[in-house]
């Protein structure tokens, strides 16, 4: 890469990390203006349109950084797992302490899905689909719940990851040292994951189901 | 009451409106500027003062409306609620029908829950939980799930009523004439809640459990 490449390359970080600033700082990405982002990344406003589009190209953008962050995640939690047993709890200790080293983002993903524009939530969305997917790969490739059919196993893996993600937010408004609140949180959340999996391994499908 | 104390209560509503308007346009309530929300009321920013003391104010008192409209559908299900069986069908086709009624305090509700700042997320928060607890006592009343722990009772509800909320954006992206699109999603979030209260009917309560 020549340093021209490199320069471009740099700027553009530069303008994803201030509108990542600007979301850490309690701010909606939606009001972010690109006189602001560009100021912020020490640029002309001219110079953004050489990057992005518009506020929702960069926040598009942003979404594949984000895609980044959940794969490692995922990588993390599956390295970590150790039996079927323990897979709720650990996966969600991993998830919790990932939130907080990568806090930023976890806002960004929070805020995005209601707020900003439909084809960011779209986006979103798909990577929720994407993740709860690979864990539906995952119970397959376990063994577990073998009798739920291709739609229900979705249902158990969308509702997993959906609960997940929008406590999200609620788990980034405690404080990172209360540590008491925080264990609270996750056996709370580890409880609820398990009524879901319990009433999956209960289920019943019915042939003559509609 | 007198033309004044009238007159007064005008502009306050019409201070609120301005608001909602501003969240219905697809903007977020933490952009909304004193003079823009004053403008669109067709009154001067000092007004403003007179009724709130900043738009956190006014988003705190959007949030006391939100719980009226809230509990008013609470008691739409109540009426139209025939036996247990069909309790999540029946609530679920109210739900939605009751979210494109009043769409703009459901677009505030699910943009609160991540937006905004933090103490009208828990004003939201707070909401959502009597919403749970409201539901604990039904099922209470109806002598249903009589095994599990208030704890447990309270994770089932909570589940229950933050599924339903963290769903809603994705209800009201959804065209309201697109009948087969929300036929499906109200299916989807049918089979997710009857996971959740079939996994709460097989929930063991362990006596020696910390």
């Amino acid at each position: 890469m020549n340093n021209r490449q490199e320069r471009k390359l740099l700027t553009r970080q530069s303008l994803m990390n201030a509108a990542l600033q600007w979301v850490e700082e309690g701010q909606h990405i939606s009001s972010l203006s690109i006189r602001e982002v560009a100021k912020r990344a020490g640029v002309v406003p001219t110079a953004f349109y050489r990057h992005f589009n518009d506020v929702e190209d960069l926040a598009l953008n942003l979404v594949d950084e984000l895609s980044k962050v959940l794969r490692q995640l995922m990588r993390e939690v599956r390295q970590h797992r150790t039996d079927p047993r323990s897979l709720i709890r650990d996966s969600l200790s991993q998830y919790c302490e990932y939130v907080f080293r990568q806090r930023v983002y976890f806002v960004f993903l929070a805020q995005s899905l209601t707020g900003g524009t439909l084809t960011v939530r779209n986006a979103i969305r798909s990577e929720l689909q994407y993740f709860a997917n690979e864990l539906a790969l995952d119970l397959k490739r376990l063994g577990l719940l073998p009798q739920l059919s291709a739609d229900m196993l979705d249902n158990v893996t969308s509702l997993t990851i959906h609960t997940v993600a929008s406590s999200t937010m609620e788990l980034l408004d405690l404080p990172a040292s209360n540590t008491v609140a925080l264990a609270q949180f996750q056996r709370r959340l580890q409880r609820q994951l398990q009524l879901v999996f319990l009433g999956a391994a209960h289920w019943q499908p019915k042939p003559a189901q509609a």
